[in-house]
């Protein structure tokens, strides 16, 4: 899809200069008037941890440059999360304030805007509760959230916000200030602020992501099939599943990249044709910070009958039992080997970044807009959860089966095959 | 009213040893256990800024260990507020999401508790912003806020949290960490913390201004006259004016300190008698942390016909033409001299504090259970704003003039004089 074609805007900020500002605006800057696109007139949510503070506000300040009517700010606080998890009764630990859910909704309603960031701010600090008390508690996500994002009625994204926290996990071996500076390195670096023309790069890497979608989508696949140390999994499709790109158009025709960065193609599976064994190749996160590393899963009939894992087993355990499409897949995602994040060789503790490191199927909520067809949609899956965890690499082969039954490799050591 | 009495709950909680807790904790206990009284099973919203994160968490803590269900903590940011001032469309300046406005009226329906932060943390950031602009955004502060107070549904408490801001701006003459060990020095002294048991000398404290109270109900008086320098005022009081001081009680019964520190008795005055002239005689804050000083206002027929401040003049009119009401008066509080803070001789910058140190009334919503007659409830003043000033000190004279039309001296030098 190309830029005039989607709303007739075409994005051409110029980010600010590093010379005039600071690290934190620039990002701000391509949040807002290419990541999320904000228009004029909208009320902005900006939801962030308070380590993120200075980001929150610089994103606030351009969102209101941008015309924003309101910006709503909401700082959930990890801390007060535990503080939580280790005192109230266990009975409450899955009840949300209705207004959590009123704001999402509200949102909806009246088109807009929506920023998140990403980027642990608290490593560890869930290390001592317990875990099947911690899987109960899924905020900050909401039900409302998953629901406003599928219906297509705002403009939203996700960036990464760097943090000593944050930092202080992906770069132990640095000192303060020192894993702080390195993070935002990098950050700047995925997100290709270090370009002259961080848009334009965007544009050109989404042209490659849309081109190849479309090539998938006429491949006319029934399933996918990993293959790799601890991994044979085979994921069914829809007969209408819809291959995108983070390119995304609301209902009224806002385009906005709903990642950043972004670096896969994704569409939405059979939540009743998942067979085999996997094994996780990155660490993944659950909302709040709690670690589960790893995994591996086996699946049969689409359920995931076997899960374990070194680290987090039973928060993940609790977590995906919070419905029936807990255990089903809501979401498989291919990530070739020309992006930025997989070569740096990190693992960034965060799932916004990482699952645009490598191939990932997601346990839970799937997205409608990914299939074409009125009787796939109420059969793809549902839940209140959706967690993504990356299966892919360049040790992983995949497989596609077409409809008529003849293979076509995939992806082979992180190259496109057709 | 004594402590068994209220709701047969005895605040037999010892306040945590200052060798084994941090002064937040300390706070925070003092907040929770005893000024709000934190029930198990109740949602508490604690709202606060960024820079009181410390005590925000410690008060969520105690309020999980106290048995809350739910803490909603509320960071509300003053320099996103500035954006927004510099930024939007002055038409949409008054707009408040309707979650916000949700949030405090189903805590309200849910029988929750309220806890509030004060302390200016960014004193100053509104000095360049548009004072017509900046009196037309009045968040924090919500209707619904006021509302649900006046329902008395739900037990609060507002209580000072020492942050580098704040107390840059308190003690300006002291260095960053000197003036904020200063201020928390200030703090604990003005909350009791530095008392063996601090909920003790509370208690005796709180009995001498309920007896205070009772004895002003005992005068039946229909006006009082403030005389001094600059000021010759006269607040008429309505016919079932009930006098109270900060010990109140839910309509359920439970029993809280709504401003801690409280050294006042107040009542609700008639909004159609009120004249003369009076003179601020200490600073005032709008919420935001917009500041107005050397403040002088004529009254005539219960309305402010003239207004005039050496700063903030501009915002504070623009604050008070919300409605009718944001020009007559909803409070009417006495301050006598035996409290902890007047003899400081500090501005604290922030009405809870100020207040308690002097006089004073407010422009705005009145108190409607301070008020003990229906036709007089209904005569009470009405708005959207609720703005204490300070009047008072030992050069203010204090007069009462009883239904029967003797005069009685109320306070002369900061002493009763009945």
């Amino acid at each position: 899809m190309g830029v005039e074609e989607a709303n007739g805007l075409r994005f051409a900020i110029v980010v600010r200069s590093p010379a005039v500002s600071t690290r934190a605006d620039r990002l701000a800057e391509l949040t807002v008037r290419f990541g999320t696109n904000v228009q004029p007139g909208q009320v902005v949510l900006v939801a962030g941890e308070p380590e993120q503070l200075e980001l929150v506000r610089a994103i606030a300040e351009e969102a209101y440059r941008a015309g924003a009517k309101f910006v709503d700010t909401w700082i959930f606080d990890p801390y007060v999360k535990r503080s939580r998890l280790l005192h109230a009764p266990e009975d409450t630990l899955d009840w949300v304030p209705p207004w959590y859910g009123a704001r999402q909704t509200e949102i909806g309603e009246l088109r807009g805007a929506r920023i998140a960031l990403a980027g642990d701010t608290a490593v560890g600090i869930f290390d001592d509760v317990d875990p099947t008390r911690s899987g109960k508690d899924r905020l900050p996500m909401t039900q409302e959230s998953l629901r406003v994002t599928n219906e297509q009625t705002t403009n939203w994204c996700v960036v990464p916000a760097p943090s000593p926290g944050w930092a202080a996990a992906v770069h132990p071996e640095l000192g303060g200030d020192a894993a702080l500076e390195r993070l935002w390195d990098d950050v700047e670096h995925i997100l290709r602020l270090d370009e002259p023309d961080p848009v334009a790069a965007w544009e050109a890497r989404i042209a490659e992501l849309n081109e190849r979608a479309a090539a998938l989508g006429e491949l006319d696949l029934d399933s996918l099939r990993f293959a790799g140390p601890g991994t044979d999994l085979t994921v069914g499709l829809l007969p209408s599943s819809i291959w995108f790109a983070g390119d995304f158009t609301t209902g009224d025709g806002l385009r906005h990249m709903p990642n950043l960065p972004t670096e896969e193609v994704f569409t939405t599976p059979d939540p009743e044709r998942t067979e085999g064994h996997v094994a996780s190749t990155k660490p993944l996160l659950l909302p709040g910070g709690i670690s589960v590393e790893g995994l591996r899963v086996r699946f049969a009939g689409g359920r995931a009958i076997e899960l374990e894992a070194e680290v987090g087993e039973d928060a993940l355990r609790s977590y995906a039992a919070v419905d029936d499409g807990g255990s089903r897949l809501g979401e498989v995602a291919l990530v070739d080997g020309r992006g930025r994040i997989g070569k740096l060789g990190t693992v960034f503790r965060t799932t916004l970044i990482d699952e645009n490191a490598a191939s990932h199927i997601a346990l839970g909520s799937a997205y409608p807009f990914a299939v074409g067809d009125e009787a796939d949609r109420a059969r793809m899956n549902q839940s209140a959860i959706h967690v993504d965890f990356m299966i892919g690499g360049d040790e992983v082969e995949v497989t596609g089966t077409t409809r008529s039954g003849d293979e076509i490799a995939v992806l082979r050591a992180g190259s496109w095959q057709f």
